[in-house]
């Protein structure tokens, strides 16, 4: 039998299947895979005509979750998935989502073509609606296979059609009534790991000259969507500084201070990312010749790095206090929305190391700033793990340029994997 | 014949008129007085009867301006123009415009009461629409009436009801042609002045305990009503600070830079404005997630304190220069709308304090931090003064709290400077 670390993947099926999705979702600049619409179906049934090519079986859940097996030896032990969504945001790029489905795909055909089988079943999970701005919810297509999306989520309505996830998820067939139900499709305990490449949302791995990281952590942190400060209106000539109480100058206080301690924490070493999302003011009260006395703004604050994250806090509420000493205002952060940092599974993630020492790729190691799948497995207590694939220009726009050769890097690491997956 | 310090302004019909003009405009919080609509002509109706009812000459020009006349001995010589607005913010107070016009109607009243004629002519003027968040043009009324309102502005939008200017003008029955046309309804060359009483927007007559100001200047200096800052949008989790280009954080660092400057100058004694009234990003691309790669804002720097003025604009360009290096965005300022700083006819400040000298009372002095219709009288060439009179809670809001006593020592003022009018 072939070594594991000698099996390739098929890497001319990923160069196929990418242009194929490609040339069905183009919408430029750059492609459209609407969430539980017409471009994510169309990349779901590309990837399962290409996995029933390669002899793998295809499956569906109630939620539109296509999984692509191989069958291992024992059906009984435990499953290995292998996964990612086929959403993209609108005039996204290709390979936001899809790279980890094809890793996943070009792995178990490649193995099928060595003619080995596993220990155990491996399957490619491909997921749905990750990327939220088409549904305000997080993970719902992983959270409905494993029996964890609330009822609630099924009224989301799509940013655009206005119509709701339980009408999105019917029109193609899927069956809604089972998340209401409460039913899962996934087991935990019938799964040995849930393992997601994804190209790098960043220019970390440009910078280090690395094809391929290891991601042991899913930043989290603090997120206020609706966070709000209070002061006065007042006439733009008549209120001198004493007496005003100005939300706008309030809110520049504290961003600014935000961004000089965040250059402090880079500084010394610290990972954190701060954000502040949207600004405005009430449009009804908007106008140049006013004083603002409201002042809203997001403000989203994620690490792995807990003492970075505490020191920003601590920062943001010292902040606070300054602005509202000094400008006469009221803030009122609202409900904090953000998960905590999610510290990925050390054995899955030791498999992936040893993986590609065994394939000679010299693997870099970072964080996620952002969150993905993996999240949602790991918060439902399955061994979850990361990849991350170099790629230009960021994530979410036209312009994502991940390079053949550093993919097929990823693809081996899994295939690997896959191999030696024993339940 | 009545020395003209003794002769007492008819602050009966003062107080009948601020309740009627109240009763007819109350429009719970406050009053609604709206700008060439039905508000704003019914106080013209009201202030029309009661001016008439004292034996002046009641008259209108082509835009909608009244004019309540106490004709001189000699008719020939020069007019003196007493005046205000009668249109009010939306849910404003009563006294902001009324009161100069409602002081001048009790001084003028007073006079004809004791029998005084004046040597010239003395005049109240009603002007029109001088709250921009009706029409967005500064003074139409008392341009139109010096024949320099851009033919332009006639196709302006009111902000509520969408239709133009023009078509608000001929629905009262005034003749926006003549603006079209050029005319003029008043001459330079035939007037003494105009002197505009108007409430105090801000609180300063009550911290140095004082009735009245005499207002010897308007300020200017700056004013960008749509200021851009673009960089580049990001993923909120992938980009590290040392590759984003957030228009926010750079807008901050300006906002915070010019209020630290402005603590500065205030520390120092200098009287200057600094107001960023509106802050946005584009409403499409509005999400916690992102980083933000543009932000929209106002900018308003106001003072007649030139060293004050130049001081702040060369902060504001290093702070710019300083946002655009930090954050590599670029600022554009856009056009700069605001006047330049107005400084009052000496000869007319001059008769305005010896009239308060004559009567007693003790005067304060101040600029004026918002604009007025005394400014386009000022820069038409004609002679211009203010007086403000104190009141509680700024202006542009129900809470206007004007009390009859300091407004009855304004109207003292106007009358003296009315009784010795020579033209």
């Amino acid at each position: 039998m072939t070594a594991p670390h000698a099996i390739e993947p098929d890497l001319a099926l990923a160069e196929r299947l990418f242009d194929r999705l490609r040339a069905a979702s183009l919408d430029p600049p750059g492609v459209t895979r609407d969430a539980y619409g017409a471009g994510e179906e169309q990349a779901h049934a590309i990837c399962i005509e290409a996995a029933r090519g390669c002899g793998l079986a295809v499956s569906r859940d109630f939620a539109g979750n296509t999984y692509a097996t191989l069958p291992g030896v024992d059906r009984s032990a435990p499953t290995l998935l292998i996964g990612s969504h086929l959403d993209s945001v609108r005039h996204g790029g290709n390979f936001d989502g899809a790279a980890g489905v094809i890793a996943g795909l070009s792995a178990l055909a490649g193995l099928r073509a060595a003619g080995v089988q596993p220990r155990a079943d491996v399957a490619v999970m491909m997921t749905r609606a990750e990327e939220t701005v088409w549904f305000p919810v997080s993970f719902p297509g992983s959270k409905a296979a494993l029996g964890r999306l609330p009822a609630e989520a099924l009224d989301l309505r799509r940013s655009d059609t206005g119509r709701s996830l339980a009408a999105h998820m019917a029109e193609l067939g899927f069956d809604p009534d089972a998340i209401r139900a409460g039913r899962r499709h996934l087991d935990p305990a019938r799964l040995a790991g849930f393992v997601e490449a994804h190209i790098e949302q960043g220019p970390e791995l440009i910078e280090v000259d690395r094809a391929v990281a290891i991601v042991p952590s899913i930043s989290g942190g603090y997120r206020f969507r609706n966070a709000v400060i209070r002061g006065e209106y007042a006439h733009v000539g008549g209120a001198p500084k004493r007496v005003r109480r100005d939300a706008v100058a309030a809110l520049a206080h504290i961003i600014a201070g935000l961004n000089a301690a965040w250059d402090q924490l880079d500084a010394a070493g610290h990972r954190i990312m701060v954000t502040v999302g949207v600004i405005g003011i009430d449009p009804e009260m908007a106008t140049w010749s006013r004083v603002p006395g409201e002042a809203r703004f997001t403000l989203d604050i994620r690490a792995v790095d807990l003492p970075a994250l505490e020191t920003m806090r601590a920062r943001l509420d010292a902040l606070i206090a300054e602005a509202e000493a000094k400008h006469r205002v009221v803030v009122a952060l609202g409900a904090d929305t953000s998960p905590q940092p999610g510290f990925l599974n050390d054995a899955l993630l030791e498999r992936l190391r040893a993986a590609a020492r065994a394939r000679g790729i010299a693997v870099h190691e970072m964080p996620s700033g952002g969150g993905h799948d993996a999240l949602a497995f790991h918060d439902a207590g399955v061994p979850a793990a990361m990849l991350f694939i170099r790629n230009q220009n960021g994530s979410h726009n036209p312009d994502e340029a991940m390079e053949h050769v550093d993919f097929a890097e990823a693809a081996r690491i899994l295939t690997t994997l896959a191999a030696t997956h024993e339940g």
